[in-house]
């Protein structure tokens, strides 16, 4: 139970930086990407003891994948994850009234690149500094979490915005930033990136010796 | 003594940071969550083994609740918080000569929303990274706390500003940045969030096994 | 021989970035505050076991109080520090052709108060993160220095311009930033700064029990 | 084998970073410094353990000249950092539609000064927060080395552009970012940056006593 409503803050919180990132007419919209990694590095450090902090289906999918929590879990963690990203978005719309203008992916090919390269990033990163035994009990993983989400949210964000997630692409479309049809982009290629980052991490043995 | 000149301390700057974040004609105001976060997390690494480093009535009251502190220190450190807050508005009026201009709050029910949404992030995150002995120890606290500030005003600040805080919001009406009839709106937000963030803590025992 | 080259190298980049940052016509000058703070942190997390890493003549004069170096290394520090001022004014100026305007303090209080309130917080951090038993053996201390410059130097920028430093000031003025004339108020804001601060930690004993 | 790739995906990242950096009318680029920072964070947090995580020649060079690596890793890890540039910039280019306009060095004796500079402090911050027995088992390494790319790249950003690698550099001259005609300026600046920080730190003898 307690993990369930762990995963449910994070991603709420998570998903409405995210929709407050891409309302209209603010000027602070060019400091969006640090301001979604910073509550990401706040929300990692507060529940990664909990409920290891997802936040994330795919990343969710990518620890499944690397044998850290069963299926069941995973399912768990997924029904409640895009709940939150589902009420975040509502949250944003109806009490926030953030406005936004819709968009619709035209270059699904690099879009899909951009989200795929993105989460194979943060997924990497999540692996190497949050479940390899040689980086036990260190200090640095929500801030090195956070980092790549802000670096690559910058990088890729003129391509496709930038979810890495999709929690965060569910709550956009709800949030009538994301064209309903553009969806299945961000799902194909934040889950792409993730399974391929669990198998380089696999193939390179990079939890052993 | 000593706890109590620390909280002076660490609240004068941060209300102080506030005064300058919301001066008029800077253009430097799109930063102004950044260095309200950055200056917090100085000062909760600096006095954090001293007093705890609450710097907020709305925290002082969860720490309480928590039953880490008595109440007569909590009542102690909402008055030394309280004068903190009054005399850093009254240094940025009179000593830098901060100019700022009267708002009031519109929308009181998004307003009450948006402090308690950001209250309850902050204090969410203060009692998982600094009084829950799953993370003893640890040297993020400081940067977990800022970040959630950092991030929430962002996110809120469109709305109610971000304060967070009920010695902020007195020293912003101090400050003539707030109008008087509002400031209830900051008090009932940030409280009722800091409470229900306790109440979940609590009710999830997050500090247990 | 080795900290004053470090002291010498910590100064350097620190007074340079400084000069990078009052550089005309650069867009890039809201985010001055942050670089600044940010070399601040590199310089201190590389040198600290070397030389202490004050980079700071009222670094030095408050650590020589709190008695943790002899009077004979103060002197020292001073020396080289005031010679990484100039040095690095005079890279910043004929190398890097870096252009700037003149500026004199024209109200002496409010700098005086800024660049004293700016130190105070400075050297305070310091003291409770860097010599404090307390805080022992912690990884923090680099982050949470950086932090209180980058936030004062937001917060009393226009008043003082933030230099809290009399290296930094003295750069400053061979840089042709500061007149001459001002460069007093610079000595005399942070040496105060400093002192207080000092005083401060001894009379509430931050370092006993 | 593991090495090489977890070096590939570091330098890979970082200079699909700097072409984002970059790329033409984008309101972003203020920020470049700071995502170029931040992307180099969490790759050496991700990678250290495994590899060494130096995603850059003049690194490489620099730990070969420090003893900690073989001449043929040297030439190993170059190799493949060079690939990772190429490949980098033909994603950016190619994948991603980023668009730049071409840079001629005009003063290549700031220049190569601004590149050795950049390059010095890094590679003395490498020096003393990731290889010297002084500061074993830490974990801020991240932080400090990404704050004073962050820093320097803001610092000598209008003069050179500031790679501090010959990985970025050849990325930048594949990406059409930078002259051909100009790419030997930022090798022998970062080369010499790099070996000067070498012979500083073994002349300090900065990892004895």
């Amino acid at each position: 139970m307690r993990k369930y409503v762990i995963e449910f803050i994070g991603t709420f919180f998570l998903v409405l930086a995210v929709c407050a990132a891409v309302r209209s007419q603010q000027e602070l919209q060019s400091f969006a990407p640090l301001f979604v990694g910073l509550v990401l590095t706040a929300m990692i450090y507060a529940g990664k003891s909990f409920s290891g902090a997802h936040y994330n289906p795919a990343v969710s999918l990518a620890i499944f994948l690397r044998k850290k929590i069963r299926l069941i879990d995973m399912i768990g963690y997924w029904v409640i994850q895009l709940m939150a990203g589902v009420i975040g978005a509502i949250v944003a719309a109806k009490v926030f009234n953030y406005q936004t203008s819709l968009v619709s992916v035209t270059e699904p090919v690099a879009a899909i690149t951009a989200e795929g390269i993105g989460t194979f990033a943060l997924v990497f990163v999540i692996l190497c500094v949050a479940t390899s035994a040689r980086s036990a009990n260190n200090d640095y993983y929500g801030l090195a979490i956070g980092s790549v989400v802000v670096a690559m949210a910058y990088i890729v964000g003129p391509i496709s915005g930038g979810a890495f997630n999709p929690a965060v692409a569910l709550g956009l479309a709800v949030f009538e930033k994301l064209d309903w049809n553009s969806l299945w982009v961000y799902l194909v290629g934040s889950i792409t990136g993730a399974v391929i980052a669990v198998i380089l991490y696999k193939v390179l043995r990079l939890d052993i010796e």
